[in-house]
């Protein structure tokens, strides 16, 4: 059987007459996307521009819910409650949704963003909140999270899983991710993020900073959309993966 | 066949540490409400305990969208594009809908706070923004309105229009309302209200300050949560309509 | 000497349409205000009102700076760098200043809200950041505080501290709050507060719960606004200072 | 005498993760700056930065107010009283007047943004409000503006008024622009615009397009920041002036 694979970015996150990436650009790359909700990102008019985007391309919509925080960016721990939690992935989610029912889509998957996405992979208490909110609103929601309590609780609660690879950066022999503190934690070269990501696909390994192959586990893989050069690395990445035989295709169409 | 009305009031009409009126007095009386989605108040938090009162008293809960104006409690216009006013009520409409789905219930109605509740009775693109993105969203949608444009676009688009009944303002021979810088215009005395809410809705008709009797269509009638003495007010009218006979059930539940 | 002794409340806590407290009952008993700034509560409009009513009565003017937290109150931690509280209480105290400049006064003094005034009193980075911020704008400032890295701090940077003290919480012998989770950890009797706040101004000592003497600095009283008879309890707290023959007077007239 | 001219532009107008223009670039050219004040852009740390910048180069710090719309950029009427634009540019000044005093600097003229910049120039009573509060935190403080009512209203308080001049613009014969909506509304080629600008600073005059020659006053030319090729059109226009023997001085030191 073919591999295939869902290739994601954070899209729609200017705000007002601000901007960030080239979204235009790097949707042709794309098969899905985690739109800003409002809270670290995101208006009603670059949601609605966004959505209506990705419907033209065939792209996968999801939410990208984030802490109350547009001056941080949503990057910052606030110190919510679970309950607050809960309350905001609902809020956040519907609004999107809404959007996206006017263009004749629906939100297929939920991705937490910065802060609150470190979080719920730690905090069982924000797994649940996240998990529970995204049963209860859709319950054939997918929950895009990598290895930890979300993903934990969203299978609990009966939700589908897509676990997102990450390839540009350098990984532990334990499997952990070197701290982005170290040398070398984030891999820039285009040509080996490639070569990884086509690896961590095909093969299902990652190689550690000292040699070792390490199993890893990957529905889609997260390309980066704000920096220089973004749209041309996730073109490489793409072209890699397709020269590779790997089917490029959007998580909702084929994920069990 | 029996007459039947709806009450409702606005709620949830608070932000963060601060409350406005006595919802949980108030929520006895109605049988519907307008919750407040985030623009000119109500957080999150707010929101949820609101649809979960709703929720357990078996009211029917609308989405009252406004201009993004916490400061001004949607009570100034900002100039939005027609545009920018159809996806700033997706976006709330959304974001109550999905707390709704939350406790199991569903958003049955909508209607416009504020200045955007002044304005889309008289400004056609307002008007046909908001049934737009109401249809989009859910044609079984009602739409609350006072006879205008709003009311029009609604109908044209298929929905189904819940017309608002006032009787605590005076009225001109003309069947408009008497401007509120004018002595008398709005009516405080509970006794007063009640007869004539009882008249308005029985007899389809409400006097005006000359003594003439101008007929009135009224599906549901609004009564205020945040004045002194609010709670009694409501109760007061409710008993008088139910005194009158008159049937008081969610708007949802009976109107075509 | 006469004992002196300062009263202090935290005013102007609405935002736009809402109010805490009553205010300006509160204020004929005051002889300074903690007046939040935008951040946490208080809009320009609310700032403008309550520095006018400020003026009006003699009461002194001081900035209450918060963590930017509207919805939170600023009761929560946003993780913040020392170099953003430093630009966040700068912004705030300079907005307030120029309100206060409008009305011919001068803010005099700065106590933190909330959560970052829990924080200033541990985290010395906090604590430098407010003590430098305040000192560049203006030496003559008053910093408010309980004992702590903040007192230490704006005494180092050659200000004046005046301590707050506090009669309506129970103490362990050790001098510290009992943990508000405690039963008993907040005192709720008028009279049992009001002779507390005597014995704490005239004979420096307070009451453990144990019964141990505590030696305690105390140059403003903070008295609560927001709760239920709290006009009531200011007034109290007040008579029984006078009567004790303690001068209530403005804190800038009169610290060293 | 050797003519004399500021050059200012609008700097540190990003918030949060969001930049808008290259300001480190373009303060190398300017004189003067005007520093959003977090209601339409910028927010505690970028102000911060902005002045520090200024302050390390000799540039003139100003504020540039807005109605408090980050979403809507200060474009957008937002209808408030003119007591609200009172408190709202007090605020504002306030708020960078404050950080300009840490860094040793003081703020030497407001210039109101967008949507008030306009207004302020037809509307008396917005005029009065912003030449009142002006005055009131600051009787040194110069008002940039156009020939209009805020040059009126400040010239009547007391205060310095400095003209500024638009070179960019096409002109109708009677010394009004050409509507933005109109073919020809804007000058973009940068020789003729720094032709325009010499002929205006040394002359005194401006070319409408019809050939006519006007009459006009300026103390100070606004470059724009935030387009394609600002930085080199800023330069370009400073070399012509300095050719024609213009001194480039910040309008503080010279203005009468």
């Amino acid at each position: 059987m073919t591999r295939r694979i869902d290739l994601v970015a954070d899209l729609g996150e200017g705000f007002g007459p601000w901007r960030m990436g080239d979204d235009a650009a790097l949707l042709d790359t794309l098969t899905s996307a985690n739109i800003a909700c409002g809270f670290h990102a995101g208006d009603p008019q670059i949601m609605d521009e966004t959505v209506r985007a990705c419907v033209e391309r065939g792209v996968g919509i999801g939410a990208h819910p984030s802490f109350p925080d547009l001056q941080g960016f949503g990057r910052r721990d606030m110190g919510l409650t679970a309950d607050e939690v809960r309350t905001d992935v609902l809020y956040q989610f519907g609004a999107l949704q809404a959007i996206a029912a006017f263009h004749g889509a629906t939100v297929g998957h939920i991705a937490p963003h910065g802060r609150l996405g470190n979080l719920v992979a730690v905090r069982e208490d924000y797994a649940d909140a996240v998990a529970t909110a995204a049963f209860r609103v859709n319950p054939e929601l997918i929950v895009l999270a990598q290895d930890g309590k979300l993903a934990d609780a969203a299978r609990a609660a009966g939700l589908r899983v897509g676990i997102v690879g990450i390839a540009d950066r350098a990984y532990e022999d334990d499997g952990t991710l070197v701290r982005r503190t170290e040398p070398g934690a984030v891999i820039h070269d285009g040509d080996e993020i490639s070569r990884r990501t086509v690896r961590m696909v095909v093969d299902g390994v990652i190689e550690s900073r000292n040699g070792v192959l390490i199993p890893v586990e990957c529905d889609t893989v997260l390309v980066h959309g704000d920096t220089a050069g973004a749209v041309d690395l996730a073109r490489q990445i793409r072209e890699g993966l397709e020269t590779a035989g790997v089917e490029i295709a959007p998580l909702a169409d084929w994920l069990e």
